[in-house]
Parts: structure tokens; C-alpha cells; sequence
């Protein structure tokens, strides 16, 4: 068990390594951090070797000059000029903010920009400012469209934060696919198969091997089959991978640069980095902020009180299992595999920062 | 095999029967029609005798006085005055996008208003206009959120609606469940049972019976279990009800009205009739509308390349099938089903309106 206060010092001394200055340092290792503190531990810590290799690979730009370089009263796109995903997300939802704030509502695309961690986190941003919170982004291919053989998406996750009133927000957070990449990957640990309808093989075919996606198949839309609906979650991740890259120049579809820096950028990009879009509305722009919160609580708690089926104990509320795995977090420390370790201790070598 | 047109003149008198204006009967009409025209016969004159017995249990109001009640530069509720969903909701798509020319976005969510035909019209509307559409509503519940074994919230439709240059326009219209209760309708004409993964009956159960939710079951989330992700699908539809009627102040969750006449409405309602949600953005509030088209035309055309898996021809874009539908059906008339044809013969008889 690590306490998070190591964790987040350890990360922002790699991000200073590397020329982050010290407020992108901090808030990069926020973000990193805020995934391993609620559970999601593949956006965590365990990515912080890869982004480093990335900026070796002199694919992330250290101090990027971040700027709005299109924008009406209620929309804008960014050009994150090869950042940290980590920084450019945020700057992006308080340009966001900030519109929703004049106007109402507002609505930002970004080109030229690397992975931003968790989208729950920056839809989050919101609720204390008694807004909606919408986030999402495009990622590098490896999810087929249904009946397509090839990869052609990212996971394409997207959040949304709703703010409540005496009951917690309302967080969802998600792939666009059956299931994440991350759930592989702990299958892959335990040496256990998948459910049908989460990948297909290299021909096409539906399979069980956890190592289908590794092996040259994908991962498969919302849905996993036609007859289940994988044509709409196709429909949700060619809309995240518009308004986060047609809208506002970034690589799209299968030219969305990889995240892994030993696989190579596509030679005929069609954009700028990968893409994020994200929304703020602000809740009186509709109705009074307390009206609507406490029919938020009304929902929720109905929600809540629902009748189980068989063998569960509760319905849950979007928001609520990451919520809990914070709070026990906190209090007991994040456990990180050997795997993770490993990378870190090598990460600790190189940059000769202290990890314990 | 009937003519649009003959169905368009006859649905047209029904609403000028129960009062409604020219301008709103032509309209309602267009709105109905454009499901039967693109293969959603659930959606279309199916519907119309549905309509006229709410406004005889005097749950729609023929002549409403729709309006904007709250507003800022990008956002707007609109109440709907008990209106058919069918007027109501491109009224609130033209304040969307008269917000969107002004300043670059409009978001509208509307209360006190009733079915408005299948979302993707709506959403559609922003096209000729370089405007991407969304369109959402909340409906009668009828889905189960995962691990519930009420049904706590409707099929609840999300459409966005993109414009290509020399492509078609991409149209995603989606029910938020694995299958839409349409499908059902057309496996218990045929006697077939539902794969596993739509219902689930009375206990919470997984079941192939297609009579399954009328018998007191439910249709299950986008993902059909936890396994696949139907948490996924819940939070989808729940973010469909709480933009729709939370935002606006219309019933929401287990209080939604009902569609059908016979079913008694709440009587402890915590909102004023059904919700939806609109928005509409402007292209060149982003980048210059032709270059996003290009990029549009692109995607689509790579997308319409991808190799494809064992036993399929192609990968379809969004929008794909319905607009084939609609070129074959404006040729060849639109075909009804027995059901559909006995309903529109007594309404013919009861409103003296000739229908052949």
C-alpha cells in the first residue's frame, strides 16, 4: 500500500523532470492520481512511465503553450500544442467554465493533445460551480465498428457530472465499449478467459481469449454483437471521436496516434494529436440551482429504493463504487502490482528520484 | 402498400378533428410520417390513434400556447402547455438553433409535453443549417437499471445528427436499451422468443419470453447484463431523463405519463408531462463548415472501407439503413401491418374522415 501523499509527490517530481513547470507538475499528478484514488488503476500511476517515454520520444511538447485559437460566446476549440493531455484538459473545461459562466453554456473541442487521464475527473470540475459536466475523448485504435474487421476506434470514453443536493453527484464515466481495455488486462493476471461479447479475433470471430485484442482482433462497441446493440455503442464512439476530432482537428478513426510510444504515429495523419471535447452548462441557465438539486435528490433516492433483482443487495447510483473506493483509499493507502512497481523503480533510476 | 401522400392527408385531417392549427396539423404530420418513411413503423401513424385517445382522456392539448419561459445567450426551457410532442419539439429545436446562429451553441430542455415521434427528425432539422443536432426524450418507464427490478426509466432516445459534404449526413437515433419495445411488438407477431440479454421478467430474471415485459418484466440497458455493461446503458438513459425533465422541471423516472390512454398517471407527479432535451451547434463556431466536411467525408468513406467480418458485406454509417428505407418507401408506398390498419379504420369512422 502506498499513501497517495507519496504517490503524488514521487509523479510531480517526474513531471518537473522533464520540464513540466511546477503548477503543470501539480496539476498534471492531481489528475494522474485522482484515478488510482477511485479505482480506475489503468489511468493511474501505471501510465506515468508511458507518458514519460512519450515526451522521450519527443511526442509530448513540456511546456506547451496552450491557447483558444477559434471561438463564438459559447464555444471554442484549443490547441493543446502537443501537451500533456493531464494540463490540457483541464485549461480547456475552464475555458468551458468560463463561457457557461457569460452565456450559459460551453462547448470546447481540442486538437493537438495527448491522454488526459480520467474524463470523470475534468466533468467533475463542474459541480462545485453548480454546473453540468461533460467529458470525453478519442483514443488510439482498438475497438471494431460492428461488422468491421479492423480497429478503427478508440475506447472513446465519456463522463458526465451532475451536481445533486444533500445526495452525492451523479458520475458516469465510461468506455464506449462492453468492457475497458484494463479489464483485459486483469484477466490476462489471473490467466482467466473473457465473456463472449467483450473482443473478436483477428479473423472477425467472436472469442474468449483475454489476449484477442494482443493477438491482432478488438475490443467490441457496447452491445459485443448486432443482436445485442454493438451498432450503438459504434454510434457513441464515432460521436466522441467527431466532436472531440472533426470539430476540431485532430487525428480521427484509425490515424489517432498511439498512446504507447513504441508503436509508431501513422506517416499520413490527418490532424493535429489526439482530440477531447467538453461541455459546461450551468444548472440556473435552465432553472434555479436548488430547484434542480432537489429533484436530483428526489431521483436519486427513488433510484436507491429500488427493488433488487435476485442475489444483489442495492441499486447503485453512477458515481457511487468510485466514490467509496476513494474514501477507503484515503484511509488505508492504493495498492499498485508488481507490474506497476517494477516500472516505477525503473522510472526512479532513470530520473534518479527517490521512490521509497 | 399506401402513398405518403395518402397517409400524410389522412393523418393531417385527424389532427385538424381534434382541433389542432393548419400549421400544427402539416407539421405533426411531416413529424409522424418521417417514422413510416424511414422503417420506425413503431413510431409513425402506428402511433396516431395513440394521440387522438390522449387527447380524448384530455391529456394533450391541441392548441397550446408554447413558449420560451427561461432563458439565457445559449440555453432555453421551453413549456410545452400539454402540446403534441410532435409540434412541440421543433419549436424547441428552432430556439436551439436560432441560439446557436446568435452565439455558436443552443441547448433547449422542454417540459409539459408528450411523445414527439422518433428523435432523429428532430435532430436532423440542423443540417440544412451546418449544425450538428441532438435531440433526446425521456418516455414512460419501462426499462429496469441494472440490478433493479422496477422499471424505473423509458427506452429514453439519444439522436445527433452531423452534416458531410459530398457523404450523406451521419444519423445516429438510438433507444438507450438493447432493443427497442418495437421489436418485441414483431417477435410476438411471429411467434418468436427474444434473445437473451433484452427482458427480464416479473422477478428480475433473465428471459426469452418476447411477452416478457408485458407480463410484468422489463427491457434491459444498452449491454443487457453487468457483465456486458448494462450499467453503461443504464447511465445513459438516466443522463437522457435528468437532461430532459430535471432541467426542465417535467415528470422524471417511475413518474413519466404514460403514452397509452388506459394507463392512469401518477397521482403524485413531481413534474409537469414528459421532457426532452435539444442542441444544436454550429459547425463554423468550431472550424470553417467546409474543412469539418471534408474531414466528415473522410471518416464516413474510410469507415465504409473497413474489411469486414466472416458472413458480412459492409460496415454501415449511421443513418445508412433508414435513408435506404426512405428512397425504397417513396417509391413503393410504406406498408402497414393488420393492427395498424384496423386502428386507422375506426378512427376513420369515429372522426368521419375517409381514409381509401
Amino acid at each position: 500500500m502506498y499513501t497517495y501523499t507519496h504517490l503524488h509527490a514521487f509523479t510531480k517530481e517526474v513531471f518537473r523532470s522533464i520540464g513540466c513547470s511546477q503548477e503543470h507538475s501539480e496539476l498534471a499528478s492531481d489528475v494522474l492520481l485522482s484515478a488510482d484514488l477511485c479505482g480506475v488503476d489503468s489511468h493511474g500511476i501505471a501510465r506515468l512511465t508511458g507518458y514519460y517515454r512519450l515526451w522521450e520520444a519527443k511526442r509530448i511538447n513540456a511546456t506547451p503553450d496552450i491557447k483558444v485559437i477559434h471561438e463564438t460566446p459559447s464555444t471554442a476549440v484549443v490547441d493543446g500544442d502537443s501537451g500533456l493531455g493531464l494540463v490540457v484538459a483541464p485549461f480547456a473545461m475552464e475555458v468551458a467554465m468560463e463561457k457557461a459562466r457569460q452565456v450559459g453554456s460551453g462547448w470546447v473541442s481540442v486538437k493537438n493533445t495527448n491522454h488526459f487521464g480520467i474524463a470523470g475527473h475534468h466533468a467533475k470540475m463542474c459541480i462545485p460551480n453548480d454546473m453540468i459536466g461533460i467529458a470525453m475523448t478519442n483514443a488510439s485504435p482498438l475497438v471494431a465498428p460492428t461488422f468491421s474487421k479492423e480497429q478503427l476506434l478508440g475506447t472513446n470514453p465519456i463522463a458526465v457530472a451532475i451536481p445533486a443536493g444533500k445526495q452525492p453527484p451523479f458520475v458516469a464515466d465510461m468506455a464506449t465499449t462492453t468492457a475497458a481495455n484494463g479489464k483485459l488486462e486483469i484477466l490476462q493476471r489471473k490467466g482467466e478467459n473473457a465473456p463472449l461479447g467483450w473482443i473478436q479475433d483477428a479473423d472477425g470471430n467472436p472469442t474468449t481469449n483475454a489476449y484477442g485484442v494482443k493477438e491482432g482482433g478488438a475490443l467490441l462497441p457496447l452491445g459485443g454483437d448486432r443482436e445485442h446493440g454493438s451498432h450503438k455503442g459504434y454510434c457513441l464512439g464515432a460521436i466522441v471521436d467527431i466532436f472531440s476530432a472533426i470539430l476540431s482537428g485532430a487525428n480521427y478513426g484509425p490515424w489517432v496516434p498511439p498512446f504507447v510510444s513504441f508503436l509508431p504515429v501513422s506517416d499520413n495523419l490527418v490532424g493535429e494529436g489526439i482530440g477531447h471535447f467538453f461541455g459546461a452548462m450551468r444548472i440556473d441557465a435552465f432553472r434555479p440551482a436548488d430547484d434542480f438539486k432537489t429533484h436530483m435528490d428526489n431521483w436519486i433516492s427513488r433510484f436507491r429504493r429500488a427493488k433488487t433483482i435476485p442475489g444483489k443487495d442495492k441499486v447503485l447510483i453512477p458515481g457511487d463504487p468510485e466514490r467509496e473506493m476513494e474514501a477507503e483509499r484515503k484511509l488505508n493507502g492504493i495498492p499498485l502490482n508488481e507490474k506497476v512497481i517494477e516500472d516505477i523503480g525503473e522510472l526512479a533510476i532513470k530520473t534518479g528520484i527517490a521512490f521509497e
